[in-house]
C-alpha cells in the first residue's frame, strides 16, 4: 500500500524529473547566479507574484531550514527575536537552528497553529516591558499551510500582518506548502496579495514535486542584502544552482494545454486526493482533528489504530491527547492516486 | 526614604569595602589566576561546602548574566538545550543571552518559580519524541531563591535533580540570591547538601554586599574544562581578579565576634528586614502574591498603590492581573534598616 | 566549446542520473534514516573502506560547505579552533561559516596547499602561548586533494596525522575532490588508510558526477554523537534523504564489466582529461603553476590570456602574481571528452 | 621591588577609589541607565570629546573584552568582519570572541602594530575578489596606544580612517591605554579629532587607575541601535552601574588645583616612568624592541636575563626571537613610583 507518511517520500514529479534530465547536459555557472535556468524561473515568479523587476529579489536556497533560518535570522539583528506559534516548525522540529544562529524563539499560546494577533501581542507586551534586559521582537513567522493543514485566509492573514506592520515588525511567511494553501477549496488569498503583503516568503518545492529546492520572494531591504551571504554562510547555497533553476522554471512554466502551472496543478491534485481521504475517514466513523482543507489530515484515533495506520501507510503521530488517544497525520502529494486512497479507505473500514 | 527597588542599589557592605580598601595598594597578577586573595576565597568556598580540593572547582566571574551563560552553555553541546520554569532568569531576563550562544532554552508551564519533574518531564517527553529534529534537553536551570523569593527545601531539590541525573542530565543552580534562601527562616538545605547534589551553582556577590562578582562552584567535568575559557571568551572575566578573591574572601572570612561569616550574616539581616516588611503589610490588610521567606517580597495591589509605591521607594512590577491589579516587589538588602522599613511601613498605612 | 570552469557546470554523470530515474516512484522514509538506499550506500562506502559495522558512522549531507562545518565545528567545543593552510576553503570560500558558528579558523603560512607539521606547529606554539586568552586548537583540516590541485601522499598525510594526534588533535579531511586525490598518477595513499587514519573525512559527491551530497565517514566519537543533530541545526539534512543513498550507491556499486566502481572511474577519467589539457598546454609553451596530478589544472598566463581563457571556457582566475601575469584554472569532470580538450588546445594554440 | 607586569596588578588610583567610598551609601537605580553619576560622568565626556548632546552616545560596559566584542561585533551584520593588525587584541588575546559572536577577525600582515591602508587594502582587495563566498569587510580596528606601545599620529590616524571611511567601513578604536597614547611625548592627536574621526571608541579605565570599566563614545548609527542590547546579550552590563559612573565622573572631573583631569594626569605620570625606565635602562646597554613612548616598554634581552627580569618585577615576554633572545614587556601605571624605577634599574644593572 502507498503511504501517507509525507509529501516527499518520492522523487520529483515526472515534469520535474523530465526537466532535470533534458537539461542535464547543458554547462551552467553554479550558485544560483547567471545561469538561464535560474534567470527565467526568476522571471516567472517574479510575474505570478505580480511584482515587477526591482521591486523584489528572488532567491533559492537548498531545502526547508535553510529558508527559514536564513529568513528569519536575516530579518533579525543579535538581540532580536521572532514571534510564532508554539507548534511552528521553527520552534518545534528544527534543532533549535535559529538559536544556533543566535536569535531567539518567541512562541505565543496560539494552539490552532494560526498565530493571531492577540497572542502575538501578548508576547510582545512582555517583551517590551523590560527594556534591554528581553530579546526586542522584531519579526513574526507565519506558515501557509500551517504545520496543522490550516489555510490562511486573507482577512486573517492581514491582521496579523497589520498587527506586525503597526509596531515596525517584519512578517515572514514560511511557504513549505503554500501550493497546497493556494490551491485548496475556499482559499481567498491570491499569490500576489501575499507577495505585497509579507516582507518575505518562499514557494516551497520540496514538498510540491521537487526533489528539493525552494525559491523565496523577498522584499524586505534587510533581508535582500542579506540573503546572498548568508545562504552561503549558512550552508544553504546548492553548487549546481541549475537544480533549483531548472526545476522552479519547470514547476512554473505553463505548458501546451495545461490549465494551470505544474506547481498549481500538483498542489490542486494533492487536495483532491487529500479531501477524498478525509471524507472518506469522516464517513467511516473517524473523528478529525482540526479543519484542514490541505494535503495534511488529522484524525484522533485509538491507540491500536494508530500502531496499525502507523504499520499500513506509515501515518505518524503528532500528539498524545489527555485521554491516551493519539492524533495521527495523514498526507498527500502529486505522487497519490485514488487507488491509493482507495486502498487506504478499504483498510480503514477494518479498523473502524 | 531608601528604595526597596533591589539588593543592588548600593554599593559595597561595610566589611567587603574596608577589605577592598586595605588591599587595594597590593600588587597581584590578573585573572583571579594565581593571587592569593583568590586563593584564599577558594579554600573559604570549598571548605563551607564540605568540598575537598579537587572535588570541584571555584571559579569567579563579573556578574550574574555571565555566570548563567557560562555556566549554562558550558554544560551542553551546540544542539542541547536547558529546561527551566517560564519566569526563569535565563528566558525572560537576559536578552536572549543563551541563544546568542547558539543553546536554546525550553522553558516548563511551571508558574511558582520552582522547576518541578512533572513540568520538566512534559518538556523533556516532547523535545526526545521526535529525534534530532528537536533540541535535546541535556541540563535543567534552577534558582534559589526563586525569581519570585521561594526557597526550595531538601526534598523538593532532590527530587528534581533525582529526575534530571535519571535522564543524564545535569543541574545548573543559580544562586544569585542563594544566600539569601539558605538564611531563610524554615530552609532545610544546606549549603554542603546543594554542592553534592547539583553539578554546578554559584554564590552570588552582587546582591548580597559585593561590588560584583560571583562564585562558582563546579563539580561537573565538562563545565570545569569550559569555564576557564568560556569565561575569557564570554566576556566575565576581570583582569583585576583580585577583586573577586578580595570581596569573597572577606565575605567567608569569620572574624572574631562573629557568629557566622559576613555572607550568611548580610543575608540573614536582609531576610529579617523583608520579614518585618511582609508582616508589617499584612498587617495593613496588603495581599502578599506567594510565600517568599527571602529578601524579595510581592504584593497584589492597586495601580494607585502600585504608582505610589513606586514613586517612594521605586518599587516595581512584575505582573499585572486579569483584574488589572498589579504584582509588585520589595527587596531588602544589608543596607536595610529597621527604620527603613519603619518609613515603608508609615508611607504604605497612608495608601491602605 | 566547452567550459572548463568548474566540475559541477553539469548536472549528473549518466549512472547516476539513470539511477535516480529508476528509482523516482519509490516511497522512502526521509532524512537519510532506514531507506534501503542509504542504508546500502553505507554498507558499501565502510566496505570500500575497510571499516567493520560500528568502528565508524557513515552519514550524508547535502554539500561541502555544510560538511566542512558540520565536521569541523562538530570536532571543536565553542572555545577551540582549527589549524589550516591560508588557502584552505574554510578559511577563504565560505563566507566565515565556521565563524558564524562561534568556532575560529586559525591558518597557517603554508603556502602550497598542504599543511605542513612545522607550520601546524608554528601556530599551535602560539596558540597555546598565553593558556586560556587565546583559542586552544583541537582539530586540524586538510583537503585531498588540495585547493591547489595536488594530491597528499601517505608519509605526508601520516605525518600530519601524527603531529596531530601526538599533540591530541582530530584530523579532519575535506574529500570534496578525494576521488581524483586517489586515482591520480602517482598516488599511493588507500581509502583504507585515510579512513584508519583521520578522525573522519568526506567522499564528495557534488564535484564527482552527482547532482549534490557528500558522504562522511566518522570515527571520532564526538563528532559521531554530533552529526545527525548538527546536520539538521546547521541546515545540512536532505528531507529527500533518497537522493543522498541512491547516487552513493550507484557511485559505489560495481556493475558487470566494471573495473571500478563509477566513483573512481568517473574521478579517472577526468584525470585522464587534465593530464592531456595539461600536457597539451605545455607543449604550447604555457607555464603551469604548481604541479597538480588531479583534475584541477593552473597555468600562469598574460592577461590578455586570461581573458581569452575565461571567455573561451570559462577559466576562473585564481591569483594575480606581482608581475601582474595571472594563475588561472582549468577543471575536467567526468563530463569532459578528449574532443573537449583538443577544442581547448586548439584554441589555446591561436593564443599562444 | 615593584612589579612591572602591568598596568592593572593594584585597585584603583586613590581619587576614583575615594570617590566610591564617598558615594558607597547612596542608592541608584542600575544598570548605568538613570544614576547621576553616570549620566554626569557622561557630560564630561561628552564635553572632552568635543561632542554635543546627541551626536555621540556614551555608554559603559564591564571591561576590555566587553568593549571590544561589543564594538566590533555591533559594527557586523552576520556575515561580515573587521580587518586589523596580525597582532590586535581581538585576533590573538580574546579567545576568538569575535567568533564566538558569529563574526570573522581578517588579520593583515602588518607587523608594527600599526593598521596600514596597504595592508587593510590587501584583505580588502582579497575578501572582496570572490563576491558572497568570502566574508565581507565591513569595519577596521585600531588601538591606540597599540599593543607594541606605539602611538598613533593625525596622519597616520587620518589616512587609515579616510581610506576605511572611502570603502564604506566603520573604525573601531580600541582605546583601553588612549590616556597613555594622547598624554604621550610628541602626540599630535586630539582627543576631539579621534571623537570627530573614528565611528566609535572607548576610554580605557580598567588600565588607567580604575577597578574596572570602560567608556564608550558611539557615533556610528548602527552601533548606537546596538549597544544597549549587546551589553546585556553579552554579560557586559553592570547592575551597580554606579560603579562605573562614580569613576569616570572621578577620572574626567577636574579638582581644584588640578592641572588636568585625573584621566589624563594619571597617565602621563605613568609615561613619565615609562620614559625613565626606558631610558635607564637603555643608558645600562639594554636594546629596546620598537619606539614606543606610552607606558609599555619593550626590550629585547638574553634567555638569563628575561628569567631575571621576570622573576624581579613579573616582566612578561612577548616574542621569542629567531636567535633565541626574547622580547620583554615592563608596564607603568600611576601606581609607579621614581623609586620603583629606580629600584629596577639597579637591578638591571646587575644583569646587564
Amino acid at each position: 500500500m502507498r503511504m501517507f507518511r509525507n509529501d516527499y517520500s518520492e522523487g520529483a514529479a515526472p515534469r520535474i524529473m523530465d526537466a532535470l534530465v533534458a537539461t542535464n547536459d547543458e554547462q551552467c555557472v553554479g550558485y544560483t547566479e547567471g545561469d538561464p535556468h535560474c534567470e527565467r524561473a526568476r522571471r516567472l515568479i517574479l510575474d505570478v507574484c505580480g511584482l515587477d523587476e526591482g521591486e523584489a529579489d528572488v532567491q533559492f536556497c537548498v531545502g526547508g531550514t535553510s529558508a527559514n533560518v536564513i529568513g528569519v535570522t536575516g530579518m533579525l539583528r543579535d538581540w532580536e527575536g521572532v514571534i510564532c506559534t508554539r507548534d511552528a516548525h521553527i520552534n518545534v522540529h528544527e534543532t533549535g537552528a535559529v538559536a544556533a544562529c543566535g536569535r531567539t524563539v518567541l512562541p505565543t499560546d496560539d494552539a490552532d497553529g494560526f498565530l493571531s494577533p492577540e497572542g502575538a501581542e501578548r508576547v510582545y507586551a512582555f517583551q517590551t516591558s523590560c527594556g534591554r534586559h528581553m530579546t526586542r521582537p522584531a519579526a513574526v513567522y507565519v506558515t501557509n499551510a500551517t504545520e496543522l493543514g490550516g489555510v490562511w485566509d486573507t482577512a486573517r492573514l492581514d491582521a496579523i500582518c497589520d498587527w506586525a506592520h503597526e509596531r515596525g515588525l517584519r512578517v515572514f511567511l514560511d511557504g513549505a506548502r503554500l501550493a497546497s494553501a493556494l490551491t485548496s477549496e475556499g482559499n481567498d488569498v491570491t499569490l500576489s496579495h501575499i507577495a505585497h503583503t509579507v516582507d518575505a516568503f518562499y514557494l516551497g518545492g520540496t514538498k510540491n514535486g521537487m526533489l528539493f529546492g525552494e525559491a523565496m520572494v523577498i522584499r524586505d531591504e534587510r533581508l535582500r542584502e542579506a540573503f546572498p551571504f548568508l545562504v552561503k554562510e549558512r550552508g544553504g547555497l546548492v553548487a549546481k544552482g541549475r537544480l533549483l533553476g531548472v526545476q522552479f522554471e519547470a514547476a512554473f512554466e505553463r505548458g501546451e494545454g495545461d490549465a494551470e502551472a505544474p506547481y498549481w496543478s500538483m498542489a490542486r491534485h494533492a487536495n483532491r486526493m487529500a479531501a477524498d481521504l478525509r471524507a472518506g475517514l469522516v464517513g467511516l466513523g473517524f473523528e478529525p482533528y482540526g479543519s484542514s482543507p490541505s494535503n495534511q489530515q488529522f484524525f484522533v484515533v485509538s491507540p491500536a489504530q494508530q500502531a496499525a495506520f502507523e504499520q499500513a501507510v506509515g501515518a505518524e503521530t503528532f500528539y498524545v491527547l489527555d485521554d491516551g488517544r493519539k492524533v495521527v497525520r495523514f498526507v498527500t502529494s502529486w505522487a497519490t492516486s485514488r487507488g491509493d486512497v482507495d486502498d487506504l479507505l478499504e483498510f480503514a473500514a477494518t479498523i473502524a
